[in-house]
């Protein structure tokens, strides 16, 4: 079983270690841009792969990820092994009493969103082929069939992502949305699952499709039924008889690499029994947050990103990039899922408003299509042209889907802490030692940062704080005021070392001091932000662990690392 | 870079299913027994490959764990990942402050407990090679070399494991074992370093062993100096500008990849890479628990079983089987270890009765043994007949430790809440509603379990309850009696829908009864089992998801997840 040398070790995880670090470091980029991660990852690939690294120094390229040999084996081992996982954990956050509560709106929206790209895509890839990148060799019917999935497609994780930075995420019309993507991901699975099934086909018969069809919709069938129950049931058993949380993470990951290895046997890709074993297995209450946050940051956070950046890797995509055929299938694909999306909200009787909102959020094609085209250029359905088009169709719909949503709902933005501060606001020795003093130095700070009147509002901070003191005990002060003609809330940070009395109802000295500026006519604002800094010094060792810190990055990692256990994905 | 078609996929996935689903299965089993997991992880690779199903089914041995084509190399490439990786956890377990507090002992315990094993076996095996199983071929001071360091080293992690087991983790021997098994596993890991160097320096001039003797130390000394430190320095930045927990875990896999890859550059194997990695980021006070534990759990309890398991997959255990060799083998490691621990400890000023259980907790050879043994039969220093006989001497010494160490130490045995319910003192539907008659229906219960004198205990526990009522409020009773002539505690659970009036503090009837009766002469067993009752109701909601079970199983389930966020190794 010696397959894999000293030489073939070295470089298995040199490009590992390279693949992960650029994917991870681009993928902070493009949120910073506030662009989904996928973006920065997919990146990391194309300057890896062919297009850049391989252009400028072929010699580098082929060392670290040569195209034969057991080094491209093991790449593709450990991206088919990422993309499994990744779509059982996609199927795990899948929440299927979500689809059934607004089952009857979201069914519409998921219907019409994939009926109508479906369908006009499907005619236009049988009278105009060559305009949308049909090769010679390829299938009419099945590259039409193909092209008109990758086109209707939907990417879940990041419709739901965009929705949670909007908090939208629980409100109605989240949950259209997102009861929309589920079907829609599902029914596409199915339909790209009997193309794989004519493709296999060879006899032409029709017997092996039908065969593949039946074993398809009676997988799924089963696992969402039986298979889910079963699970429901058997998940106590694996809490209570096998050591914690080895059994549970294994038991959901078992299930998934079954679930793949039965449907990739039936004949359609091993994804699909990934994520609806994923479907199963996350529906079940008995399974544990520890769990699900274990298997989801592991997967999402390493596994993910070496995938997407995997893809890059395979293809050229400067010497594939052929523009006509790009804005050809971008502009389909925006225009029939934006139409789709709107009509099933307007039919589901939502507002004009929303229906838009809708539609606009279903244009999203994200991950789920890049993943279906991977697969037919693996089959040889498509090309390298034609997958160029549709890896920078879903890339450029889901960096519109947010930013448009966010126009037409104009939600009120949100007030994160963190947000708020900055390193010019931020004063870790404070020099004052009564309250008088430090509101002065604090203000002064403030002011001489916004170009505010710094005499005003030290006179106006300095009146609340006389009125009633805002020492709130445990060594916490938050001095604050609403200042006429302020645009942005800001916040001061600053420590005192020896303490300063604010008159507490501990009695206790404050040792940290926010001092907030928020504006006159947002009177939500400063409950806000106290709302947020309480929270924040309820955690135990919170103000031990500020009082220790040296430094803004310091106090920005302690902000940061100190939020909840919650998904967040990209 | 099309390598894996769809049937080498399919084989993948099921493959890996099958592999992490028995190893899990017996390694629970094998903790059923006490013994460390890695056991039954062992056994399922046995089974799996050619000693048993590869004997009795040839053809499904060969379908599923193919020994050529692209999927040998996929397997191979998950296992080398799946080492690496846990070499990196098991590197961010090493407590450096802990080698350098008990410095002075564990020194001598760890330099004694390498010393003498390695000398003593190294003779041996230069003077009787054949007895010691060197094959025809291989060079007779590289064989010796290699054979004296798979015969000195230790398990870190078994032993940790055996020590947490019997509560002595933190004591002064614990520490002293845990710094000597460190102390061991750097020096056994550095030696084995350059027996790789003399191996691959086929000019045989010595210039480029020393270049890797020289270029591994450089690489140690500097991860754990500079690289330390400026870990610890970036780990604030990475927490305070990426998305959390994304980049703190992918930062730590990066540099365990980096390292592994650095580490086989040099020309010693990855894994002394991705350790010293390892030590380097887990010493560092920033490092948050959560990436540890997903990190820790993931790795541990998914890549460490495959891993494991793939081992068995590699040699027919049976045919090469040799008794003679694996009775020498396992002979000489004993004694050689134990003298070697038990003789520093002596050195170190222990008493006698410590000096000896250090010296049995140094015998267990374990993972480590293995790990070493599979590099050698890789590198070709070894044949199979050795090979089996290393990995029955590593989990011979590993099953022999703790068993021994405990009859030693004969440490007081923990009482745990789980060890001591059992199915047939679980009563879910309680018919008594008053206090009397509750106590009435759960001691007879007991007593028809434990074989006592119903009247009598009720009467004790009646007398009890009459002098002060055990009714702690939350909706929970402790009821108890301490009984002469038990030999163990008995706990039995009752739960009651309508609520019995236990004169609770906060007048809340009592919905979750626990009847503790415990042995007359031990008078801490009672306060320990409600202690932790105590600690389990003050879970949020923990009343409500009992009072919603309705088998034991789903209790137990409920007891073991409810587990803090702690690490258990096998």
């Amino acid at each position: 079983m010696e397959a894999l040398n000293s030489h073939h070790i070295m470089v298995l995880f040199l490009s590992l270690g390279i693949l992960l670090g650029t994917a991870r470091i681009l993928g902070e980029l493009a949120q910073r841009f506030h662009q989904p991660s996928v973006l920065g990852e997919l990146i990391a690939g194309v300057l890896l792969g062919p297009t850049v690294l391989g252009s400028l120094a072929p010699g580098v390229s082929e060392f670290i990820f040569p195209l034969q040999g057991p080094n491209a084996i093991a790449l593709e081992t450990i991206a088919t092994l990422a993309i499994g996982l990744f779509l059982l954990v996609a199927g795990m956050e899948v929440d299927l009493s979500t689809v059934w509560r607004q089952g009857r709106t979201g069914f519409k929206v998921g219907f019409s969103s994939i009926v109508i790209p479906f369908s006009i895509t499907l005619v236009a890839a049988l009278v105009v082929p060559e305009a949308l990148g049909r090769h010679a060799d390829a299938d009419p019917l099945i590259f039409a069939l193909f092209l008109a999935i990758a086109m209707s497609i939907s990417a879940l994780p990041i419709i739901a992502k965009t929705l949670i930075d909007m908090d939208l995420y629980r409100s109605d019309l989240g949950m259209v949305v997102v009861s929309a993507a589920i079907f829609n991901d599902i029914v596409g699975w199915i339909i790209f699952a009997v193309v794989l099934g004519l493709l296999s086909d060879t006899a032409g018969n029709g017997a092996s499709i039908m065969m593949t069809i039946a074993m398809t919709l009676a997988f799924i069938a089963a696992m969402l039924t039986i298979g889910r129950r079963l699970i429901h049931k058997m998940l106590p058993f694996v809490q209570a008889y096998t050591r914690w949380p080895a059994g549970e993470l294994s038991f959901a990951l078992i299930l998934g690499l079954l679930g793949a290895a039965l449907t990739e046997w039936i004949g359609i890709h091993a994804i699909l029994g990934a994520f609806i074993a994923g479907v199963a297995i996350g529906d079940s209450s008995h399974l544990r947050e520890r769990s699900r946050v274990i298997i989801g940051d592991f997967i999402s956070f390493i596994f993910a990103p070496v995938f997407f950046a995997s893809i890059g890797l395979k293809v050229n995509f400067l010497t594939h990039f052929d523009l006509p055929l790009v804005a050809a299938i971008l502009i389909i694909t925006f225009i029939c899922k934006l139409a789709g999306g709107a009509m099933g909200a307007w039919w589901g009787k939502m507002s004009p408003r929303e229906a838009w909102a809708v539609g606009f959020a279903m244009v999203s094609v994200g991950a789920m299509g890049i993943i279906v085209g991977m697969i037919a250029l693996d089959a040889g359905i498509i090309r390298e042209r034609l997958f160029v088009a549709l890896v920078v169709m879903a890339i450029v719909t889901s960096m519109l889907s947010g930013p448009i949503m966010r126009l037409i709902l104009r939600p009120e933005k949100k007030l994160r802490l963190q947000d708020l501060l900055s390193p010019k606001l931020f004063l870790p020795r404070l020099t004052a030692t009564s309250r008088h003093e430090v509101i002065h130095e604090m203000t002064t700070a403030a002011c001489d940062a916004g170009g505010l009147d710094a005499q005003a509002v030290e006179k106006a901070v300095w009146s609340r704080e006389k009125a009633l003191s805002t020492g709130i005990g445990k060594g916490v002060a938050l001095p604050h005021a609403r200042i006429e003609g302020l645009k942005d809330a800001i916040v001061v940070m600053g420590v005192s070392d020896s303490g300063i009395d604010f008159d507490a109802p501990d009695d206790k000295l404050a040792h940290v001091i926010f001092l907030i500026l928020t504006p006159e006519d947002d009177p939500n604002a400063q409950l806000t932000i106290a709302a947020e800094l309480g929270r924040l010094f309820r955690r135990p060792l919170m103000l031990d662990n500020i009082l220790k810190t040296k430094s803004y990055t310091d106090f920005m990692a302690l902000l940061r690392a100190s939020a909840p256990m919650e998904y967040e994905k990209g």
